[in-house]
């Protein structure tokens, strides 16, 4: 993947097509506005790439940095494959596929419940240490042991900002035998040359950069062993720098250790749904219909702000309004997005180099009603 | 219909009955602080008319204009009657008597589930243009077609602004063969001469006074491909001047095209309740109770705010507190209202020439409020 | 139970363990910032007390006072025992144990259900007179014989304020034959030596000190027919003076008319989850995971606000965080608050003696909160 330089009339390198433009400029007012501020941003529209803009002295065309929980979108793509090839059964029990699951009334959670964050596992007791990042199969034994926090199938949903990637791991692991990080890379990263890792091999660590944060006064206190505290493994303390680390970028955890660029992003998931540069999308219509189907929508538990979720797939709602009712995709916790919008052939990837505040009015959902904008006046 | 015109020492014309003289003093005080301010109240207790009140510049006692979404609570009423004569069952498949409308999974959908907002159909895709107004059995169909939005059944619900009198309807055409406008005709509006068209007669139109508004300037981007945009059918621009084309209110459509008086809006519900003027309430205790019981409460993911419904018509709740718990009604986008309260014994019709802002705190609430103290403290 | 009375360096009498001396400043810190501030703060951990204070100028160590809906929670541990034993199915139906509830669809509705706010029973018909809460069979059989206000089992959930305690009475007279205040007299309050009264005795009325509050002005109409307004019992004004009144206070309701201390309220709670001063829990792991799940969580439709409830009791949640996702406790009108968390081992007890505001950033949530950063820390 190459990134044209072109001259930058207002901050940005890179290119926008014409018709494009007017993404372009909102993104030049956003770098003029905030001599910090430094982003990449790509847009492919029916396979082909439209934008492939950088701004802002912290990060270069090529650079990769932290994603936090678009990993889970980026996995749950790979996940897809499976539900496509008939591996996993969304409407199967859990049990199904991990017989040690079924202990303190879970046996009848089905993977769609527990990919939809209704399982009531957001957290294992104790919390995540560091070293369980590196060893989540062990994880994946002490939450298959563990009694839900709440009642699956009671309606109720809440997110598992640490346990979805470990679900969705352990239930490949499972059914396959397979990483799902190796199915990524075989069936997605390489053949689509995305440039976008579950697990950042040491060959491009000199293309990865820190995730930049402020540091933040310690907020009021909030109970570790509560639902929310739980599953933010408050206790751990800021979670930001965690891709910093390198073990745990290596490791790549699908819950929220992914690197990538904005047009990694972009490909994996205009990959899946358009194809791209000639190549088929990777995945049926049928398959996107399937996983990306809301299940449930309202007030999240862990959130305590209204959400909806497909299977591990953000929806677009009017807090995260990024696309069409179409929309699938995740955020992450610096403000990080990827998503196709199959209604408007859209594969969208943002990546911020320091830390911003993601939902409502943020600056990636402005850049994609923007690019939404200009196909509705096409 | 005949209104008695005496001497306006607050501003407002017609009468209330020295019970309600609380009521018409907060009329007066109103039109007081507003100069522009115009509208028409009327309200029936135990079948009497004991309200009917005009003021304001622009409108007249016997003045018509559009009600929007008042026309659901109007036509609801007469699709009640089917219910009553046991030609539709609530817990019937709408597929019992539309077969078309089992299409994408839709064929266990109830018209219970149809009519309360869960179905998932809130619009048609590349939304309403204008001439689908006056042909909505061809609009019937596309929906009939339509994969919903969402999992109908699966607990959440969304405001079917302009399909639900569309829904209504095709089942009163599937099941009976006749117009629900029909039904409306010879069995409300004739026999309890009420002053509220679902489709206004040529011999009418001289009384029709448009709505008036103020343009707004263009809000902020909404995608009209979000589930909230083709439920606002956000493409098509602002929805407030319909009903000043001729035939759009012609057609009368049962989402939103109704065109009546207060006084209209208070007869239906007294009708339907309580019987006026000695004629038999139409609606039986039962068909009450049954067309009355709450369906379904909580975040509305069209409006994104608390609501609940009955079968098609509101409820009362804190953010639309019109009434007791037996309330039934509904309101217009102007913050036009009509509704019946059982409990009080009351119809009540609320109908401003201008645009205004309805729910908490505004003054149909406000009105509404006064006419409760009065009987509570009777 | 004896209060050893110590030196008040901050103004509160009493003691607290070296361990817990930053919960005495903060409760110090507290009297100070407001002299007519008066409260009692009792803490048990473990099974041993480290916490008992109390100051301001309107309350004695031994002072006694309404402790409104902590008394719910009083009440069920009591129901507690009748599950334990194996009197009480809370999945079976309600009308199992009392045929008479089987009214108006009622018949399905579970024990479960009714006890976690679900039923729709919110109020009586006309509102709770005087005499009501001095005989509450008699409320039971109005209730038996009322129509749900909402579709039992539709997922929705609201507080039942003044019947929730109607339900454990004449569930357990039922059941049992006895009363349930007797069954918490014979088997939690003696034995365990709790200063919490479901009853006053007239031998106690000495220590009795009236629950003091400012007179309000009138708030906004809030229509006494509304669920909300059924369920506040809006019609018979402001509730606050309830226990004030002997007969009230005597009789006991289980819903709110419980008096007792602080320390009384720690000891009920941790009497059930870790004994006390030798005395074994009354309650087994078994039953304490079974009536402390989470039964309900979202939007409650009565307090229009988040809220959770398990069997009766309250969980914490994010506007009430009083807890750990263990804890379940049970508040006040006035914001007392009575509470365990077997998590941390804890048994609360907190009392005003001046109505004050509960949940979020309320004094006993940031008491409570002190209590369990001692611990964390430890």
């Amino acid at each position: 993947m190459t990134t044209s330089l072109q001259p930058a009339p207002g901050g940005s390198h890179g290119f926008a097509t014409d018709q494009f433009a007017p993404v372009r400029e909102l993104f030049d007012s956003m770098l003029d506005a905030d001599p910090r501020y430094s982003a990449q941003l790509a847009v492919y529209v029916a396979g082909r790439k439209v934008i492939d803009l950088v701004g802002g002295p912290d990060v270069a065309p090529d650079s990769l940095t932290g994603v936090f929980s678009c990993s889970k979108g980026v996995s749950a793509l790979a996940f897809s494959l499976l539900v496509q090839d008939g591996v996993i059964d969304l409407d199967a029990t859990v049990a199904t596929y991990w017989p040690e699951f079924d202990q303190h009334g879970k046996g009848a959670v089905t993977v769609r419940q527990l990919l939809s964050h209704q399982a009531g596992l957001v957290g294992v007791q104790g919390g995540f240490a560091m070293e369980d990042y590196n060893d989540l199969p062990a994880v994946a034994d002490r939450l298959a042991s563990m009694a839900p926090m709440w009642r699956p199938g009671n309606g109720t949903f809440g997110y598992h900002a640490l346990t979805m990637g470990v679900f969705l791991e352990e239930l490949c692991r499972r059914a396959t035998g397979l990483r799902l990080q190796d199915v990524y890379d075989s069936r997605i990263r390489v053949p689509y040359a995305a440039d976008m890792f579950l697990g950042l091999p040491e060959s491009e660590e000199s293309r990865f950069r820190s995730v930049l944060f402020d540091e933040t006064p310690a907020p009021a206190f909030f109970d570790p062993h509560s639902i929310a505290g739980v599953a933010g493994n408050v206790q751990a303390g800021n979670l930001l720098g965690l891709p910093n680390i390198r073990s745990v970028r290596a490791a790549g955890s699908c819950s929220g250790a992914g690197v990538g660029s904005a047009d990694g992003l972009a490909r994996v998931y205009a990959g899946a749904t358009t194809g791209i540069d000639g190549l088929p999308p990777y995945l049926s219509p049928e398959t996107i219909a399937l996983m990306s189907q809301e299940q449930v929508w309202g007030l999240d538990r862990v959130f305590c702000e209204m959400s909806s979720f497909a299977v591990t797939f953000m929806k677009a709602n009017p807090r995260m309004d990024f696309g069409s009712a179409e929309a699938f995709g995740h955020d992450g916790a610096n403000a990080a997005l990827g998503f196709a919008d199959p209604l408007y052939g859209v594969g969208f990837g943002y990546v911020p180099a320091w830390n911003e505040e993601g939902g409502t009015a943020s600056r990636s959902m402005q850049l994609s009603a923007a690019v939404r904008k200009v196909l509705l006046n096409s």
